[in-house]
Protein backbone atom coordinates (compact mmCIF):
# COMPACT_ATOMS: atom_id res chain seq x y z
CA UNK A 1 0.00 0.00 0.00
CA UNK A 2 1.25 3.16 -0.70
CA UNK A 3 1.89 5.69 1.90
CA UNK A 4 -0.07 8.40 -0.05
CA UNK A 5 -3.30 6.08 0.81
CA UNK A 6 -2.66 7.15 4.79
CA UNK A 7 -2.65 11.09 4.27
CA UNK A 8 -5.56 11.25 1.57
CA UNK A 9 -9.24 11.03 2.85
CA UNK A 10 -10.93 11.90 0.19
CA UNK A 11 -10.80 11.15 -3.72
CA UNK A 12 -12.30 13.32 -6.37
CA UNK A 13 -13.04 11.75 -10.03
CA UNK A 14 -13.09 13.43 -13.05
CA UNK A 15 -16.20 12.04 -15.06
CA UNK A 16 -15.92 12.53 -19.01
CA UNK A 17 -13.17 9.68 -19.99
CA UNK A 18 -12.20 8.57 -16.82
CA UNK A 19 -15.72 7.33 -15.23
CA UNK A 20 -17.66 6.59 -18.17
CA UNK A 21 -17.42 5.99 -21.74
CA UNK A 22 -18.72 9.04 -23.15
CA UNK A 23 -17.96 8.04 -26.70
CA UNK A 24 -18.95 4.29 -26.77
CA UNK A 25 -22.52 5.82 -25.05
CA UNK A 26 -23.23 8.76 -27.70
CA UNK A 27 -22.44 6.36 -30.63
CA UNK A 28 -25.38 4.09 -29.49
CA UNK A 29 -27.67 6.94 -28.35
CA UNK A 30 -26.86 8.25 -32.11
CA UNK A 31 -27.46 4.62 -33.30
CA UNK A 32 -31.10 4.41 -30.97
CA UNK A 33 -32.15 7.96 -32.54
CA UNK A 34 -31.17 7.43 -36.40
CA UNK A 35 -32.95 4.25 -36.38
CA UNK A 36 -35.98 5.34 -35.08
CA UNK A 37 -35.57 8.90 -37.04
CA UNK A 38 -34.67 6.98 -40.17
CA UNK A 39 -31.09 8.80 -40.22
CA UNK A 40 -28.02 8.30 -42.13
CA UNK A 41 -25.35 9.56 -40.06
CA UNK A 42 -21.35 9.01 -39.12
CA UNK A 43 -22.32 8.37 -35.09
CA UNK A 44 -18.89 8.14 -34.38
CA UNK A 45 -17.96 11.31 -36.72
CA UNK A 46 -20.82 12.86 -34.47
CA UNK A 47 -19.70 11.90 -30.98
CA UNK A 48 -16.06 12.95 -31.67
CA UNK A 49 -17.05 16.21 -32.76
CA UNK A 50 -19.96 17.06 -30.10
CA UNK A 51 -16.89 16.40 -27.50
CA UNK A 52 -14.87 18.52 -29.92
CA UNK A 53 -16.37 21.21 -29.56
CA UNK A 54 -16.82 21.47 -25.60
CA UNK A 55 -13.28 22.84 -24.59
CA UNK A 56 -13.62 26.01 -26.83
CA UNK A 57 -17.15 26.57 -25.62
CA UNK A 58 -16.40 25.83 -22.05
CA UNK A 59 -12.95 28.32 -22.85
CA UNK A 60 -15.27 30.76 -23.82
CA UNK A 61 -16.80 30.65 -20.44
CA UNK A 62 -13.58 30.98 -18.54
CA UNK A 63 -12.26 33.73 -20.34
CA UNK A 64 -15.74 35.65 -19.77
CA UNK A 65 -16.92 35.66 -23.46
CA UNK A 66 -20.21 34.19 -22.61
CA UNK A 67 -21.92 34.61 -19.11
CA UNK A 68 -21.64 30.92 -16.98
CA UNK A 69 -23.42 28.57 -18.71
CA UNK A 70 -23.54 24.74 -17.40
CA UNK A 71 -22.45 21.61 -19.15
CA UNK A 72 -26.11 21.09 -20.36
CA UNK A 73 -26.29 24.57 -22.06
CA UNK A 74 -23.31 24.66 -23.44
CA UNK A 75 -23.83 20.72 -24.72
CA UNK A 76 -27.10 21.71 -26.31
CA UNK A 77 -25.62 24.96 -27.91
CA UNK A 78 -22.99 22.72 -29.84
CA UNK A 79 -26.08 19.96 -30.79
CA UNK A 80 -28.21 22.72 -32.44
CA UNK A 81 -25.21 23.50 -34.62
CA UNK A 82 -24.11 19.90 -35.30
CA UNK A 83 -27.70 19.34 -36.33
CA UNK A 84 -27.55 21.81 -38.98
CA UNK A 85 -23.74 20.11 -39.95
CA UNK A 86 -24.66 16.86 -40.20
CA UNK A 87 -27.42 17.33 -42.25
CA UNK A 88 -30.16 16.11 -39.27
CA UNK A 89 -33.33 18.70 -39.61
CA UNK A 90 -36.81 17.50 -38.68
CA UNK A 91 -36.42 17.22 -35.32
CA UNK A 92 -38.55 17.71 -32.40
CA UNK A 93 -37.64 19.94 -29.56
CA UNK A 94 -38.38 17.01 -27.16
CA UNK A 95 -36.20 14.96 -29.62
CA UNK A 96 -33.44 17.31 -29.07
CA UNK A 97 -33.69 17.65 -25.25
CA UNK A 98 -33.64 13.89 -25.01
CA UNK A 99 -30.48 13.16 -26.82
CA UNK A 100 -28.86 16.02 -25.43
CA UNK A 101 -29.44 14.37 -22.07
CA UNK A 102 -27.73 11.07 -23.65
CA UNK A 103 -24.60 12.71 -21.32
CA UNK A 104 -27.02 11.92 -18.37
CA UNK A 105 -26.74 8.38 -18.99
CA UNK A 106 -23.51 7.82 -20.45
CA UNK A 107 -22.48 4.07 -19.69
CA UNK A 108 -19.61 3.74 -16.80
CA UNK A 109 -16.07 1.92 -18.09
CA UNK A 110 -17.14 -1.89 -17.04
CA UNK A 111 -14.96 -2.22 -13.81
CA UNK A 112 -15.57 1.16 -12.38
CA UNK A 113 -18.95 0.84 -9.99
CA UNK A 114 -17.01 -2.31 -8.66
CA UNK A 115 -13.89 -0.46 -8.05
CA UNK A 116 -15.90 3.05 -6.83
CA UNK A 117 -17.97 0.68 -4.09
CA UNK A 118 -14.01 -0.81 -2.89
CA UNK A 119 -12.40 2.92 -2.50
CA UNK A 120 -15.83 3.70 -1.10
CA UNK A 121 -15.53 1.66 1.89
CA UNK A 122 -11.69 3.39 2.73
CA UNK A 123 -12.15 6.88 0.87
CA UNK A 124 -14.90 9.88 0.65
CA UNK A 125 -15.54 9.47 -3.12
CA UNK A 126 -16.80 12.53 -5.11
CA UNK A 127 -17.02 13.71 -8.48
CA UNK A 128 -15.19 16.73 -9.92
CA UNK A 129 -16.26 17.33 -13.13
CA UNK A 130 -17.06 20.14 -15.26
CA UNK A 131 -20.73 18.21 -15.33
CA UNK A 132 -23.11 20.43 -13.90
CA UNK A 133 -24.99 18.77 -11.08
CA UNK A 134 -28.12 17.34 -12.45
CA UNK A 135 -26.37 15.56 -14.98
CA UNK A 136 -23.68 14.19 -12.48
CA UNK A 137 -26.72 12.78 -10.20
CA UNK A 138 -28.93 11.65 -13.06
CA UNK A 139 -25.97 9.74 -14.19
CA UNK A 140 -24.78 8.31 -11.35
CA UNK A 141 -28.37 6.99 -10.67
CA UNK A 142 -28.65 5.64 -14.92
CA UNK A 143 -24.66 4.03 -13.86
CA UNK A 144 -24.80 2.99 -10.43
CA UNK A 145 -21.71 4.62 -9.18
CA UNK A 146 -21.90 4.71 -5.29
CA UNK A 147 -20.73 8.54 -4.87
CA UNK A 148 -20.67 9.66 -1.42
CA UNK A 149 -21.26 13.42 -2.41
CA UNK A 150 -21.69 15.17 -6.10
CA UNK A 151 -19.16 17.95 -6.52
CA UNK A 152 -19.10 19.78 -10.25
CA UNK A 153 -17.36 22.99 -11.37
CA UNK A 154 -21.10 24.21 -11.11
CA UNK A 155 -20.78 24.82 -7.37
CA UNK A 156 -17.72 27.48 -7.72
CA UNK A 157 -18.77 28.89 -10.95
CA UNK A 158 -15.31 28.00 -12.42
CA UNK A 159 -14.63 24.84 -14.92
CA UNK A 160 -11.61 23.18 -14.26
CA UNK A 161 -8.94 23.69 -15.31
CA UNK A 162 -9.71 26.81 -13.03
CA UNK A 163 -7.72 26.42 -9.60
CA UNK A 164 -11.33 27.31 -8.16
CA UNK A 165 -12.84 24.00 -9.11
CA UNK A 166 -9.71 21.99 -7.19
CA UNK A 167 -9.34 24.26 -3.80
CA UNK A 168 -13.44 24.73 -3.94
CA UNK A 169 -14.25 21.12 -3.80
CA UNK A 170 -11.63 20.53 -1.02
CA UNK A 171 -13.09 23.13 0.92
CA UNK A 172 -16.76 21.98 0.91
CA UNK A 173 -15.59 18.50 1.88
CA UNK A 174 -13.80 20.12 5.20
CA UNK A 175 -10.13 19.10 3.71
CA UNK A 176 -6.74 20.65 2.66
CA UNK A 177 -6.17 20.31 -1.16
CA UNK A 178 -3.31 18.00 0.09
CA UNK A 179 -5.92 15.19 1.41
CA UNK A 180 -7.49 15.52 -1.93
CA UNK A 181 -6.87 13.08 -4.53
CA UNK A 182 -7.24 14.16 -7.84
CA UNK A 183 -8.13 10.86 -10.19
CA UNK A 184 -8.51 11.71 -13.78
CA UNK A 185 -7.30 9.92 -17.33
CA UNK A 186 -6.48 13.17 -18.72
CA UNK A 187 -2.85 14.89 -17.61
CA UNK A 188 -3.74 18.27 -18.00
CA UNK A 189 -6.84 18.09 -15.63
CA UNK A 190 -4.25 16.10 -12.95
CA UNK A 191 -1.42 19.05 -13.63
CA UNK A 192 -4.18 21.94 -12.77
CA UNK A 193 -5.23 19.65 -9.48
CA UNK A 194 -1.13 19.79 -8.80
CA UNK A 195 -0.75 22.98 -8.73
CA UNK A 196 -4.03 23.87 -6.78
CA UNK A 197 -2.16 21.61 -3.92
CA UNK A 198 -4.38 18.48 -4.35
CA UNK A 199 -2.64 15.09 -4.99
CA UNK A 200 -2.68 13.00 -8.34
CA UNK A 201 -3.96 9.67 -9.35
CA UNK A 202 -3.78 8.66 -13.20
CA UNK A 203 -5.98 6.13 -14.44
CA UNK A 204 -5.20 4.65 -18.33
CA UNK A 205 -8.08 4.90 -20.37
CA UNK A 206 -6.86 4.04 -23.59
CA UNK A 207 -9.86 3.75 -25.48
CA UNK A 208 -11.90 7.27 -24.71
CA UNK A 209 -11.28 8.47 -28.04
CA UNK A 210 -11.51 4.67 -29.52
CA UNK A 211 -9.65 1.97 -30.97
CA UNK A 212 -8.07 3.64 -33.90
CA UNK A 213 -7.08 7.09 -31.58
CA UNK A 214 -4.04 7.10 -30.08
CA UNK A 215 -4.29 8.23 -26.59
CA UNK A 216 -1.24 9.24 -24.39
CA UNK A 217 -1.68 6.57 -21.14
CA UNK A 218 1.94 6.04 -20.06
CA UNK A 219 2.68 6.36 -16.20
CA UNK A 220 4.10 9.39 -15.37
CA UNK A 221 6.40 9.56 -12.36
CA UNK A 222 4.73 13.35 -11.19
CA UNK A 223 1.77 11.80 -10.24
CA UNK A 224 1.56 10.41 -6.87
CA UNK A 225 -0.28 7.12 -8.39
CA UNK A 226 -0.35 5.90 -11.67
CA UNK A 227 -3.43 2.93 -11.89
CA UNK A 228 -4.67 1.17 -15.23
CA UNK A 229 -8.34 1.01 -13.52
CA UNK A 230 -10.22 1.86 -10.32
CA UNK A 231 -9.98 -1.91 -9.33
CA UNK A 232 -5.94 -1.58 -9.52
CA UNK A 233 -6.52 1.86 -7.99
CA UNK A 234 -8.13 0.30 -4.98
CA UNK A 235 -5.58 -2.11 -4.99
CA UNK A 236 -2.76 0.63 -4.39
CA UNK A 237 -4.40 2.09 -2.08
CA UNK A 238 -4.52 -0.55 0.17
CA UNK A 239 -8.51 -1.09 -0.16
CA UNK B 1 -50.74 6.00 -4.80
CA UNK B 2 -51.01 9.76 -4.26
CA UNK B 3 -50.97 12.10 -8.06
CA UNK B 4 -48.27 14.17 -6.29
CA UNK B 5 -46.02 10.79 -6.95
CA UNK B 6 -46.47 11.52 -10.86
CA UNK B 7 -45.80 15.05 -10.44
CA UNK B 8 -42.22 15.30 -8.67
CA UNK B 9 -39.00 14.04 -9.89
CA UNK B 10 -37.04 14.72 -6.52
CA UNK B 11 -36.86 14.29 -2.90
CA UNK B 12 -35.08 17.13 -0.97
CA UNK B 13 -34.66 16.41 2.89
CA UNK B 14 -34.35 18.24 5.72
CA UNK B 15 -31.58 16.73 8.27
CA UNK B 16 -31.21 17.60 11.45
CA UNK B 17 -34.25 15.50 13.29
CA UNK B 18 -36.35 14.71 10.10
CA UNK B 19 -33.52 11.77 8.67
CA UNK B 20 -31.25 11.86 12.47
CA UNK B 21 -31.95 11.93 16.09
CA UNK B 22 -29.68 14.41 16.69
CA UNK B 23 -30.66 14.34 20.63
CA UNK B 24 -30.48 11.29 21.33
CA UNK B 25 -27.21 11.22 19.57
CA UNK B 26 -25.50 14.42 21.32
CA UNK B 27 -26.45 12.63 24.36
CA UNK B 28 -24.62 9.36 23.93
CA UNK B 29 -21.66 11.42 22.56
CA UNK B 30 -21.50 13.46 25.94
CA UNK B 31 -21.77 10.76 27.76
CA UNK B 32 -19.29 9.29 26.43
CA UNK B 33 -16.89 12.40 26.36
CA UNK B 34 -17.94 12.61 29.83
CA UNK B 35 -17.23 8.76 31.27
CA UNK B 36 -13.32 9.17 29.13
CA UNK B 37 -12.95 13.01 31.38
CA UNK B 38 -14.86 11.69 34.49
CA UNK B 39 -16.93 14.81 33.90
CA UNK B 40 -20.62 15.52 35.68
CA UNK B 41 -22.83 17.05 33.02
CA UNK B 42 -26.49 16.81 32.24
CA UNK B 43 -26.09 15.94 28.62
CA UNK B 44 -29.82 16.02 27.28
CA UNK B 45 -29.68 19.89 28.96
CA UNK B 46 -26.03 20.36 26.77
CA UNK B 47 -27.28 18.72 23.92
CA UNK B 48 -30.68 21.05 23.80
CA UNK B 49 -29.07 24.12 24.82
CA UNK B 50 -26.13 23.39 21.82
CA UNK B 51 -29.39 22.92 19.52
CA UNK B 52 -30.75 25.96 20.81
CA UNK B 53 -27.99 27.57 20.11
CA UNK B 54 -28.31 26.90 16.37
CA UNK B 55 -30.88 29.56 15.22
CA UNK B 56 -30.23 32.22 16.87
CA UNK B 57 -26.73 32.14 15.95
CA UNK B 58 -28.04 31.42 12.03
CA UNK B 59 -30.22 33.98 12.34
CA UNK B 60 -27.13 36.46 12.68
CA UNK B 61 -26.11 35.23 9.44
CA UNK B 62 -29.27 35.58 7.96
CA UNK B 63 -29.78 39.29 8.89
CA UNK B 64 -26.00 39.79 7.98
CA UNK B 65 -24.34 40.02 11.57
CA UNK B 66 -22.40 37.58 11.05
CA UNK B 67 -20.13 36.98 7.55
CA UNK B 68 -21.17 33.44 5.91
CA UNK B 69 -20.49 31.23 8.43
CA UNK B 70 -21.06 27.51 8.03
CA UNK B 71 -22.77 24.82 10.69
CA UNK B 72 -18.88 23.55 11.57
CA UNK B 73 -18.50 27.05 12.83
CA UNK B 74 -21.50 27.82 14.16
CA UNK B 75 -21.72 25.04 16.36
CA UNK B 76 -18.18 24.95 17.28
CA UNK B 77 -18.71 28.75 18.90
CA UNK B 78 -22.25 27.37 20.49
CA UNK B 79 -19.83 24.93 21.87
CA UNK B 80 -17.12 27.10 23.36
CA UNK B 81 -19.79 29.15 25.39
CA UNK B 82 -21.10 26.21 26.26
CA UNK B 83 -18.20 24.63 28.16
CA UNK B 84 -17.64 27.14 30.01
CA UNK B 85 -21.48 27.89 30.76
CA UNK B 86 -21.72 23.82 32.23
CA UNK B 87 -18.08 24.27 33.79
CA UNK B 88 -15.94 22.20 31.68
CA UNK B 89 -12.09 23.17 31.93
CA UNK B 90 -9.65 21.78 30.15
CA UNK B 91 -10.55 20.05 27.12
CA UNK B 92 -7.54 19.97 24.62
CA UNK B 93 -7.96 21.27 21.02
CA UNK B 94 -8.34 17.60 19.79
CA UNK B 95 -10.88 17.04 22.35
CA UNK B 96 -13.26 19.99 21.46
CA UNK B 97 -13.14 19.48 17.37
CA UNK B 98 -13.74 15.97 17.63
CA UNK B 99 -17.39 16.75 20.02
CA UNK B 100 -17.99 19.54 17.98
CA UNK B 101 -17.58 16.72 14.62
CA UNK B 102 -20.56 15.05 17.22
CA UNK B 103 -23.15 16.69 14.25
CA UNK B 104 -21.11 14.41 11.40
CA UNK B 105 -21.77 11.35 13.47
CA UNK B 106 -25.63 11.86 14.47
CA UNK B 107 -27.45 8.30 13.97
CA UNK B 108 -30.44 8.04 11.24
CA UNK B 109 -33.69 7.49 12.81
CA UNK B 110 -34.23 3.54 13.16
CA UNK B 111 -36.53 3.17 9.51
CA UNK B 112 -34.77 6.09 7.58
CA UNK B 113 -32.12 3.69 5.99
CA UNK B 114 -34.73 1.75 5.10
CA UNK B 115 -37.15 3.99 3.99
CA UNK B 116 -34.37 5.90 1.96
CA UNK B 117 -33.20 3.05 -0.03
CA UNK B 118 -37.10 2.20 -1.33
CA UNK B 119 -37.54 6.26 -2.26
CA UNK B 120 -34.73 6.27 -4.33
CA UNK B 121 -35.29 3.69 -6.60
CA UNK B 122 -38.06 6.05 -8.08
CA UNK B 123 -37.18 9.39 -7.03
CA UNK B 124 -33.98 11.56 -6.86
CA UNK B 125 -33.22 11.58 -3.39
CA UNK B 126 -31.22 14.56 -1.88
CA UNK B 127 -30.66 16.29 1.63
CA UNK B 128 -31.14 20.09 1.76
CA UNK B 129 -30.28 21.08 5.02
CA UNK B 130 -28.52 23.71 7.09
CA UNK B 131 -25.70 21.41 7.56
CA UNK B 132 -22.69 21.34 5.51
CA UNK B 133 -21.53 19.41 2.76
CA UNK B 134 -18.58 18.00 4.34
CA UNK B 135 -21.12 17.18 7.57
CA UNK B 136 -23.85 16.13 5.71
CA UNK B 137 -21.22 13.42 3.55
CA UNK B 138 -19.62 12.15 6.55
CA UNK B 139 -23.20 11.86 8.36
CA UNK B 140 -24.08 9.92 5.10
CA UNK B 141 -21.02 7.65 5.03
CA UNK B 142 -21.59 7.12 9.09
CA UNK B 143 -25.10 6.51 9.01
CA UNK B 144 -25.50 4.49 5.57
CA UNK B 145 -27.99 7.09 3.83
CA UNK B 146 -27.87 6.41 0.31
CA UNK B 147 -28.33 10.24 -0.96
CA UNK B 148 -28.09 10.45 -4.96
CA UNK B 149 -26.76 13.57 -4.00
CA UNK B 150 -25.80 16.41 -0.93
CA UNK B 151 -26.86 19.53 -1.64
CA UNK B 152 -26.99 22.34 1.10
CA UNK B 153 -27.44 25.92 2.44
CA UNK B 154 -23.69 26.18 2.39
CA UNK B 155 -23.83 25.82 -1.64
CA UNK B 156 -26.16 29.06 -2.35
CA UNK B 157 -24.54 30.95 1.01
CA UNK B 158 -28.45 31.26 2.06
CA UNK B 159 -29.75 29.14 4.76
CA UNK B 160 -33.38 27.85 5.27
CA UNK B 161 -35.94 29.16 5.46
CA UNK B 162 -34.55 31.73 2.80
CA UNK B 163 -36.17 31.13 -0.38
CA UNK B 164 -32.92 31.00 -2.31
CA UNK B 165 -31.97 27.65 -0.56
CA UNK B 166 -35.14 25.64 -1.83
CA UNK B 167 -35.11 27.42 -5.07
CA UNK B 168 -31.34 27.11 -5.87
CA UNK B 169 -31.76 23.00 -4.83
CA UNK B 170 -34.47 22.79 -7.33
CA UNK B 171 -32.01 24.38 -10.02
CA UNK B 172 -29.17 22.49 -9.54
CA UNK B 173 -31.49 19.37 -9.76
CA UNK B 174 -32.44 20.76 -13.00
CA UNK B 175 -35.95 20.41 -12.35
CA UNK B 176 -38.73 23.24 -11.42
CA UNK B 177 -39.66 23.58 -7.91
CA UNK B 178 -43.42 22.44 -8.53
CA UNK B 179 -40.95 19.09 -9.61
CA UNK B 180 -39.46 18.73 -6.20
CA UNK B 181 -41.35 17.54 -2.76
CA UNK B 182 -39.62 18.85 0.29
CA UNK B 183 -39.67 16.46 3.03
CA UNK B 184 -39.40 17.60 7.11
CA UNK B 185 -40.55 17.15 10.39
CA UNK B 186 -40.68 20.84 11.06
CA UNK B 187 -43.43 22.59 9.76
CA UNK B 188 -41.76 26.17 9.49
CA UNK B 189 -39.45 24.49 7.13
CA UNK B 190 -42.34 22.80 5.29
CA UNK B 191 -44.28 26.33 5.04
CA UNK B 192 -40.61 28.24 3.87
CA UNK B 193 -40.30 25.42 0.60
CA UNK B 194 -43.85 26.12 -0.39
CA UNK B 195 -43.95 29.68 -0.36
CA UNK B 196 -40.72 29.02 -2.91
CA UNK B 197 -42.97 26.63 -5.09
CA UNK B 198 -42.10 23.43 -3.66
CA UNK B 199 -43.91 20.54 -2.79
CA UNK B 200 -44.38 19.12 0.80
CA UNK B 201 -44.44 16.66 2.73
CA UNK B 202 -44.56 16.19 6.38
CA UNK B 203 -43.38 13.52 8.81
CA UNK B 204 -43.90 13.07 12.23
CA UNK B 205 -41.41 12.93 14.77
CA UNK B 206 -42.07 12.82 17.91
CA UNK B 207 -39.45 12.24 19.92
CA UNK B 208 -37.37 14.45 18.41
CA UNK B 209 -37.40 17.13 21.97
CA UNK B 210 -37.52 14.24 24.01
CA UNK B 211 -39.92 11.59 25.44
CA UNK B 212 -40.65 14.61 27.64
CA UNK B 213 -41.16 17.22 25.05
CA UNK B 214 -44.60 18.05 23.62
CA UNK B 215 -43.96 18.62 19.75
CA UNK B 216 -46.89 19.91 17.04
CA UNK B 217 -46.55 16.93 14.93
CA UNK B 218 -50.26 16.73 13.98
CA UNK B 219 -50.93 16.57 10.11
CA UNK B 220 -52.08 19.54 7.99
CA UNK B 221 -54.07 19.72 5.20
CA UNK B 222 -52.16 22.44 3.73
CA UNK B 223 -48.87 19.95 3.36
CA UNK B 224 -48.74 17.18 0.09
CA UNK B 225 -48.35 14.38 2.15
CA UNK B 226 -48.68 13.94 5.56
CA UNK B 227 -46.53 10.67 6.75
CA UNK B 228 -45.29 8.73 10.25
CA UNK B 229 -42.04 7.95 8.76
CA UNK B 230 -40.11 7.32 5.44
CA UNK B 231 -41.64 3.91 4.80
CA UNK B 232 -45.10 5.26 5.01
CA UNK B 233 -43.61 8.25 2.47
CA UNK B 234 -42.48 5.47 0.51
CA UNK B 235 -46.06 3.30 0.72
CA UNK B 236 -48.14 7.02 0.07
CA UNK B 237 -45.78 7.66 -3.35
CA UNK B 238 -46.00 4.03 -4.59
CA UNK B 239 -42.17 3.19 -4.09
Amino acid sequence: MKAIAREVKALTFDVFGTVVDWRGSLIEEGKRLGRRKRLKVDWAAFADAWRGGYRPAMDRVRRGELPWTNIDGLHRMILDELLVKFGIGALAEGDKDHFNRAWHRLAPWKEAPAGLKRLKKKFVIATLSNGNVALLTNMAKHGGLPWDCVLSAELFGHYKPDPEAYQGAARLLGLSPGEVLMVAAHKDDLDAAARAGLRTAHVARPLEFGDAAKKDVAPEKRFDVNAKDFVDLARQLGC
